[in-house]
């Protein structure tokens, strides 16, 4: 079987996927929606498939599945639309920015018996999956705690941040995501702190830019994440789950592994300096196990409840901030 | 001048004392006291000095300073007769599990003039020295965020734990200390988790073993500290301080560097598993430096105020856990 | 410009080049040829190309290069054929197992004015490739002495190995080019010892399988070479340039880079297992380079001197074993 | 018992091993002679034993082991009159730049069953020494290649190089010892290529500043070794050997591990710059292995044998370097 696909939005993460399936063997990119006619042009260039309308496509019986790619905003409508046109459906991460709102469309997904895949990439990344099939064969025991760090070389436009939902929405849904990925658990309360460090035009768009969680789980079990829009160094991204019996972590990787030594010491190159870089391997492998779900008929992973339950903690992450205390989930 | 020395407590970390301050040139041990003649006898031979009682050493004309190894529970009762008996003192963390008791210890030493060292010993480690140079040296420009890992090779008996105030006063008050050694200003807000996953003998003590903790200072900058009671690949203390500019961190240390390949992988030997090997070269320095600022007659740091400091944070901690909310300090 | 290429060979390294050519923008995939036609079916299938003989590629006009990935055996005729056709040729390394038949195909190559590069892949890695950039940047001044590391994961079967023409022209060949791309001066002397300490089996073939060389130049530099065709804890490529000012040096590649620690130590992974997945960016960078190349006219490197120059190492690197003396090159 | 010293030579290494001697529960250091009455005269204040002459520890009854570290060219005359005394002797490598004078030596030696240890320190370096171990446990199978790297901060001065008897008796012949501490089998070969790189004073005293070795036993295993006269980065000392299960190596050693990462990337600082910082705790365990094997009557290793051994392979790289040619050992 190939799986058919329509891809929505031409953008920089499009592009992405659409290099993704087109180089799948078992997937096909048939279409591509852009509201600027150019971005979609590019990739029905370079890989050979047609420009349609968002409605067209949903109309389309020559395709099986989509990718979302479109701004935010658009998503949980998206989705929706999709779910009832009965095509499987890969969704960049936010659903929504309104945990209501992501409530709704899922029901949705739900009714309609749909599928859909949401885009926490770093599930994806070999190094963090080697981390968790490490914990899985009882190589550190039963998990204790986790630490996550994520450093970005610097931060998005002040506009951008403006649109971002916040920081804890925006770039710590990531780790919350994979804290869930790791701890083997829900966490059932929150501990924030947040602060402007970085640059005081985030703080006045009503933003942080320096953040520090701790999650916990009803067993005790413990997270912490670090997070910060600023890494001179580089794209900074690791994690350390510490279990009963050891415990297991995924390095930083870097685009070249030199080192050069002189009086002033031993100096190995900054990390990547971009999250597309980064996660090359990651993007591919996400889309490959998309395809692969849909082909037979299995479970698809991460799916829309794990997109709510990261945007839930985010939300209650912020609310710790806000009120100064210990928020306790549902 | 030479410094001559009263050594209260013959025990573990007497010893370690002793060694130290007999191979110092600027330094002499004259006499060792402990409630147990045995113990005292053995470094009285080891070390060619005497063998008197406190008493004797406090009246003593031949002494100038004494190095405090007694119980905790002694030691804010010893500071005070020996501050008014005009000795210089090192004491061995902490003053006194109790802060109320801690703050009349050290209106006495106020009162009396005295001077006073508090033994955290890890500001004297040569690697976590060296990033704190780098910080002065404004390497990483200004400190934003600081992450401190502190993990034992194994819990002690629960009977220690029982009278240790608990891990936060026990283990963490040294990382509470390293945090105020790092982030160059006070804390004013603590968040904690704590829970028993270690061992439950711990739990039955009411005390936890795996902790969490935010601390956060008025200008915004956090401080993340994680513990365990448990570290089945040694002692594992790290420190990691993110400024403006970059990150200075210093390495775990291994009593051997080698590394063994084969099929199986790379492997490196366990760190240290004990904290008096771990931290050989920082006991040595922090007695070189007490020795140095009697000699100089120049400031003593850390003091007592530092030893009250981290009580405080300690404190804060287990009320943060036990009270389920976000602490603001005085 | 678009390079429209003929491939020549559809084995294991005629793939990769194929994907590598697919993939590239500049050049297209017109036409493979393969003695068996199951493997260039295959290739044609994948990459949307035509199986043709090798005559009809010669003779095609719809081609501009073509990459031979034949035997060894066939290489310095075919370069010879299509360097009359006027086509650009890269091949896989060796050129000829005989440095006599070598120069006497350079010289059809010169005669035809052909532009001929010859597989070495490794000049290509991004980490070697950094190495060489911290030199030609002055960051470790003048190159003193190299050490480069090679062993291979396991040794190949001894069928292949009969037909090799020895390790020093199958495997040294690749470092004794790699030292030539360093040292930045040609070799003058040759010092080598060889041994069977793996497989018995090699040495009944008059083959070694761990061998060690010392190359030196006029001015004194010397180059090490370690090679050993077992490595159990896979595929160690090593380079290491010691210069006036400092040293640069590569670091082992893996594919997944976690660690695990416990009671018995801090682990990673091994590395990759094959030169295929060590190498995939190199592959992919050197086809790069040879269409870069023909798009602008520009000198092709590294060359078919370049090839000689390796194989007349190898050469020297085996009479010095079979003479025990250090040989000294024209 | 109680192993009483005397020590001859005050200079720099004297010191250390009065240290040594002085801080060993088992050993007791008597006296001290020296030419210079200053160097002596410190010794014995920092360590409260005697000034003697030379003829008086001789003759001394109170003195069972004497520590040569007299200049070179009276190590052999010494062995011999202290072997005649009957006192165990420890003495500083080499015993004496020519092998001949050597073999007269320890024939003295022979005759007189005395006991002798040749301060070849290396052994005693606890990551060396883990290198072995693991060897020893069988961790990498049988040896088949080891790789030393040696190179020292910076030149001694020309005029003690010109005493020196050159590098190969000066400076790699810790590391021909190290090889045959590691390889467990006698070298039958050696090819040395060695050149003038660093400093043309040094080729002017008729020495080589950057050398490079290759020795092969009588099976086939092969030691590389490569030194220079300098090193930017502080002291590089490492060892690699490969076996048939694996490869065993250790790494070097810094005296801070820091790591400062910014824009430039991630630097730890450079290594121990100078030999007695570097193996401190090697000098340490040397003496304290020479203190046990005296007390116990146990054999002395490494013996004068080990010297002379050492000192054939000098010999043989430096004539394999002069006639261009692999030298064959006896």
């Amino acid at each position: 079987m190939t799986v058919r696909f329509g891809l929505l939005g031409a953008g920089r993460i499009g592009k992405v996927h659409a290099k993704a399936v087109s180089g799948n063997a078992s997937a096909k990119l048939v279409a591509v929606a852009d509201a600027f006619p150019a971005a979609a042009n590019a990739i029905a260039a370079a890989y050979g498939c047609e420009v349609r309308t968002i409605d067209a496509i949903e109309a389309a019986k020559d395709i099986d599945a989509v990718i979302i790619c479109t701004p935010t905003d658009t998503h949980a409508d998206l989705i929706e639309r999709f779910a009832r046109a009965g095509k499987a459906i890969f969704c960049e991460k936010p659903v929504d920015l309104s945990a209501d709102r992501v409530r709704a469309c899922l029901k949705v997904v739900q009714e309609t018996k749909g599928k859909l895949m949401v885009g926490f990439n770093r599930r994806f990344d070999p190094h963090f999956v080697a981390v968790r099939k490490a914990i899985d064969a009882g190589k550190i025991g039963d998990v204790e705690m986790v630490t996550i760090t994520s450093r970005d070389p610097g931060a998005p436009p002040v506009d951008y941040i403006k649109r971002s939902g916040g920081i804890f929405r925006d770039m710590t849904i990531h780790d919350f995501d994979m804290a869930r990925f790791l701890l083997g658990e829900e966490p059932v309360s929150v501990s924030a702190h947040a602060a402007v460090l970085v640059d005081k035009e985030i703080g006045a768009a009503g933003d942080y830019d320096s953040v520090t969680v701790i999650l916990e789980t009803a067993k005790g079990k413990q997270c912490v994440i670090t997070n910060s829009r600023r890494a001179t160094y580089g794209y900074d991204q690791r994690i350390e789950v510490h279990g009963s019996k050891g415990v297991a972590s995924a390095e930083n990787q870097r685009p070249v592994s030199i080192e050069i030594a002189n009086g002033d010491g031993y100096t190995r190159p900054p990390l990547h300096d971009f999250f597309m870089t980064r996660y090359t391997e990651a993007y591919a492998a996400e889309i490959e196990s998309f395809i692969a779900a849909i082909e037979k008929g299995a479970t698809i992973t991460p799916n829309g409840e794990d997109g709510l339950k990261a945007l839930e903690l985010a939300d209650a992450a912020l609310q710790s901030v806000k009120e100064g205390r210990r928020i306790t989930l549902g």
